[in-house]
């Protein structure tokens, strides 16, 4: 009997022929030992599997390392490593507490958890104990095997061993045999779970684990279930990843948006108005203002329009639009009249529909084109509570938000301008660190509204865009929306994080429902393409973005308090009442810390704490000349001078907006 | 037996005395003959009679003129006057078509009119000969007799003249009696018609009359009814009154905001989005940034915060502030989730409860105080669609709200800042005739939230500030909301019609239910007052309003398009184009009328039309010195000047706002 063969299809698009029932390493091995000794996993047809496992068909195939090429890490490797960790921290408590039932364990964000039945509660104080058990079977460096059973068999197998919750995963697992992982050689003796894998070779590549924390958990999140312990975990390929995660951690609590926005008083929620509704205060309106005012001055130069809407539209409005009834389940409920059946309204989830109804207002010609409508419109999304965050994952949020509607051959130069402006805006604010996602129609797909030719055209037009403009680039295919292509900002923050903000899209699918239209110079009638562009994506979400990008310490002009006045004396609070009012006349956000008495250590440590770029300290000497002592945001000393030097100062740094 | 006495009090609080049984007529006399003669009716304890009719007991007592001392025409007088006017219409109708079945007939605002059962079909034509046959029974001179019946009397009778409608309106009149109006003495001879009055003393007493329409009704307004056909007319003291009444009709005819609205692009309403519900186009959204931008700048600098809230609440909040269900009827449905109960939001009909959230989120010291909270809140009313009326009556409206927190100490300042920022605002726009309601409590009404010590101060305070303000104001006795006292501003427009505007109102409840505090300086806990106030009212209102009264001609500050460039030539046009850039580039909302030939009357014309201040021709001439010729609407030659001397002009008027 010959040994059948199979045809594998590498990341390269290259194609290699292996003897069926070949396994990943075989494979990596073929390709080079280090690749093979770097190997955790592999992803054969898109699927992530255990190394060990055997191909049998032909198939896409690649390795998984635990980082790729440019250092990063993988998140597959880092799922499987998780998992294997999991079952490693359940082994330690096994040993630990012999009595405790195992009950369900998944990799998820960031780490893994595992769920137990044991009496004995465990604590923190424990970890240290469990990490020391797991460090040694780590040390161990146990294969992790898998074996399969029918399911009958399996069942038996389990309702031998005692442990009811594991019978009830075995019966709700699909397929038809079921799989289990012995960390070990010896199956049947070495510690085993039922397990679906996919795993790391074996316990010794896990580089670097820790315990997080512990909590209550129910069998299935049902409460009338007993209620059992969870313990989460972590695991990475190395010690120093681990440590730039948790230093990644802290680093981000310290700039949580929802912790600084409370103590700059920048906005505020309250059951009340409800969940995911966001109260702008005082200092955040002057940020969001300060932003609107920003983005207001390239739009009145790039020559859109102000328009403005109202924020209920009749559902007969989403019908047409096809927002209504499709996507329901994220919108609020309607308001409907008792009386009259045809009055019912839907808070707009979108801007779109009514910018539409104002190109149709009036009859249009390709003289009039492009038309910009732009609006910062507030929209409303019945986000489940469970998702909500702070201002990033709100119910009700406000766009920057703009329509143009515009010939087919005015496209490109419409897109190169949005391009522009975000460029233009996002300079203006220091995220600089920014990749474009160029997202393409699925090759072969007809899921895809409008003239496949335009369609050519369009997608030639924002490659080429994103290339004469120099814009790091992916191009994604699949990656459009079905009503036409677009652009995507992927914008990285001061820590590494990587943001979705503003977008491009083209859109062929409301002008068609809307039948918008123009008269073109050849005086027929012609749809016009529209375009969708917001480049914050929305006040709410841009702004928690920006505090946590500058942990709340804003540049000058963004700043809602850019100025604060503090006295030393009793004999200096008339100067320093004086500059504040000076500073005030001449535009300057300012606020005064004056009175007869204070410690002005204390005041230059509020400040701080509050942020301010410039802090004025204002004694019996320079009350005496007129001047001021400047201390910038981070305790800068910059010296005396005149207030009216510091005012002009700050006026020229203010307009510069840098 | 001795005749008893009864005593009237005159509107001067004068008492005096008459034998019972008298009438106005004999009291007018006993006051002066000329009042006596010129007397329509009288207001006895607030309801307007005939003059003739008896009078049996004490009351307040008053004469009915056509016009009051200062020349204004009465409503009372002209509602009497009307009256009788539809009665000599219907006679006359009846000399001229006698199988006429009368139905209904009122006066109404600005006029009267009369349905009426006639197969013959009524024009316009017909009219000249109506108002010849009514201008004999004026001529006549002949007395309004009322004469009165038992219920059932008079239902017989009217049965015996085989009037339906009649007998129909005979039956749901209410009282124990039924009114006839005789049009003269003969009663039972001369024309006659079931009516409850009241009417001028006799037909010689209507000084001018004019039928304006005819239209389809039905009886009772109800469809399966017989069609009628209702006569609309109106009546004056005199033809000049009359005159100047359809002058007055034909001028705002000329400034409809609705059709200007159109004309040039200002707004839009769609059913598709709903009734009531304003699409603010490109130019209207000019209009309304130029407004909004003339707010903030006021804003900032008297020390106004900007806040931005969501526009829709939990029920639970308008529950705290007795928003609902009180005013039910005036919002729209709520929004109800099918899930959870508590989930139950209303579209916001006030921004005051949310500023009352932003206030409370934080804890306040009187060192805080006043804390003012501005928003450009767009809040949603359910007005009847019968009152809707293009921006002036509107369902969803964008307050320039604002809400003050302040010591009842700093109230005085608060008020007199308000009043000022209102000045500020109204000189800027031209709009400096208006006068103050200052509306205080009724007198001895306990309906009134509030410490009465806390009212007396506030109410004294108001009206030191209209005095000390040189504020012209009227005292409204029992004008205040339940909640506090409050100025209202009536703002005369350019063709004398007077708009209720800008409002400033202390509010002793809204604090007291959502019981906000400060800590005062003796570190106790105190409510602060609260202070709403909004100098437009709306954006919606008072940009209608200001379409009206500017006639679409705004000053150049606020005009949509402030200038237009046309071109003579082909050889001008690249000098048009070069000009159009240039005034683009200076920020000047520039609009060009360019192309290779055209018609020079034709672009004066358009532009006329469009009311663009000034319009820029350019011809050869032109082209080559760098000029441009100069035409100020209303078809001013402003001469030839060099384009940078008009960019320079044109800026300087914009600064100015004048």
């Amino acid at each position: 009997m010959s040994i059948s063969k199979i045809k594998l299809t590498f990341p390269d698009n290259s194609l290699h022929e292996f003897d069926a029932g070949t396994t990943g390493l075989l494979v990596a091995e073929s390709i080079g030992k280090r690749l093979a000794a770097d190997a955790v996993a592999v992803k054969f047809n898109g699927q992530v599997q255990d190394i060990s496992r055997p191909i049998h068909t032909d198939g896409t195939f690649s390795v998984i390392t635990p980082k790729s090429r440019d250092g990063k890490l993988d998140a597959d490797a880092l799922y499987c490593m998780r998992h294997t960790a999991e079952h490693i921290m359940t082994e330690a408590i096994c040993r630990l507490w012999p009595e405790t039932k195992l009950v369900y364990g998944p990799p998820v964000d960031d780490g893994f958890y595992g769920d137990i039945d044991l009496d004995t509660k465990i604590s923190i104080d424990d970890f240290s104990k469990i990490e020391a058990e797991m460090a040694k079977i780590v040390a161990e460096n146990r294969p992790m095997t898998r074996y399969e059973m029918s399911r009958d068999e399996g069942f038996k197998k389990i309702e031998a061993e005692g442990n009811p919750y594991k019978l009830e995963n075995a019966k709700s697992a699909k397929g038809d045999v079921l799989s289990f992982y012995a960390t070990g050689a010896n199956v049947g003796t070495d510690f085993e779970d039922l397990c679906m894998g996919p795993h790391v070779p074996s316990t010794g590549r896990i580089g670097a684990f820790k315990l997080t924390a512990v909590a209550g958990a129910y069998f299935r999140g049902d409460e009338k279930n007993k209620q059992l312990q969870r313990i989460y975990g972590t695991a990475f390929p190395s010690k120093k990843d681990m440590d730039e995660h948790f230093a990644r951690i802290e680093e981000a609590k310290k700039r949580d948006h929802r912790v600084i926005g409370k103590q700059m008083g920048l906005f505020t929620m309250n059951p009340l108005v409800g969940q995911g509704l966001v109260l702008w205060m005082p200092k955040g309106g002057i940020l969001r203002t300060e932003l609107q005012n920003l983005m207001q001055g390239q739009l009145t130069k790039r020559g859109y329009s102000p328009v403005f809407t109202p924020h209920i539209g009749n559902v007969a409005l989403y019908k047409i639009s096809g927002h209504f009834p499709y996507y329901k389940d994220s919108q609020y409920p309607t308001i409907k009249s008792d009386i009259d059946p045809n009055e019912e309204y839907l808070l707009k989830p979108m801007n779109c529909p009514h910018h539409c109804m104002i190109y149709a207002a009036e009859q249009r010609s390709y003289r009039d084109l492009p038309i910009r409508l732009a609006e910062f419109g507030t929209v409303y999304r019945y986000e489940q509570s469970g998702e909500l965050n702070g201002m990033t994952r709100v119910r009700g949020l406000t766009q920057d938000d703009a329509h143009l509607f515009c010939t087919a051959e005015q496209v490109e130069a419409e897109v190169v301008s949005t391009v522009e402006l975000v460029k233009t805006i996002f300079g203006a604010l220091g995220l600089n660190d920014y990749r474009v996602d160029v997202s393409l129609r699925e090759p072969g797909s007809d899921k895809y509204t409008g003239d496949p030719k335009v369609w050519d055209k369009a997608e030639e037009t924002l490659i080429r865009v994103a290339k004469t403009m120099n814009l790091p680039h992916t191009v994604v295919q699949g990656g459009a929306a079905f009503y036409g292509p677009k652009l995507d900002f992927m914008v990285k923050d001061c820590i590494g994080r990587e943001w979705q903000l503003g977008t491009v899209q083209l859109d062929y699918n409301l002008p068609e429902r809307f039948k918008l239209e123009y008269i073109g110079q050849d005086n027929n009638r012609h749809r016009p393409v529209m375009i969708h562009r917001a480049p914050f994506g929305s006040f709410e979400r841009f702004t928690g973005i920006l505090i946590e990008h500058f942990a709340g310490a804003f540049p000058l002009w963004l700043s809602p308090v850019q100025v604060r006045v503090a006295n030393i004396s009793e004999q200096s609070q008339e100067a320093a009442n004086h500059a504040v009012a000076a500073l005030h006349a001449e535009g300057i956000r300012v606020e005064g810390d004056i009175s007869a008495s204070g410690n002005i250590k204390q005041r230059v440590k509020e400040s701080e704490e509050a942020k301010v770029p410039y802090l004025l300290v204002i004694g019996d000497r320079e009350a005496a000349a007129g001047t001021v002592a400047v201390r910038g945001r981070g305790r800068k000393d910059l010296g005396v001078m005149p207030l009216s030097e510091f005012i002009a100062k700050a006026k020229t740094e203010i307009a510069a907006r840098a």
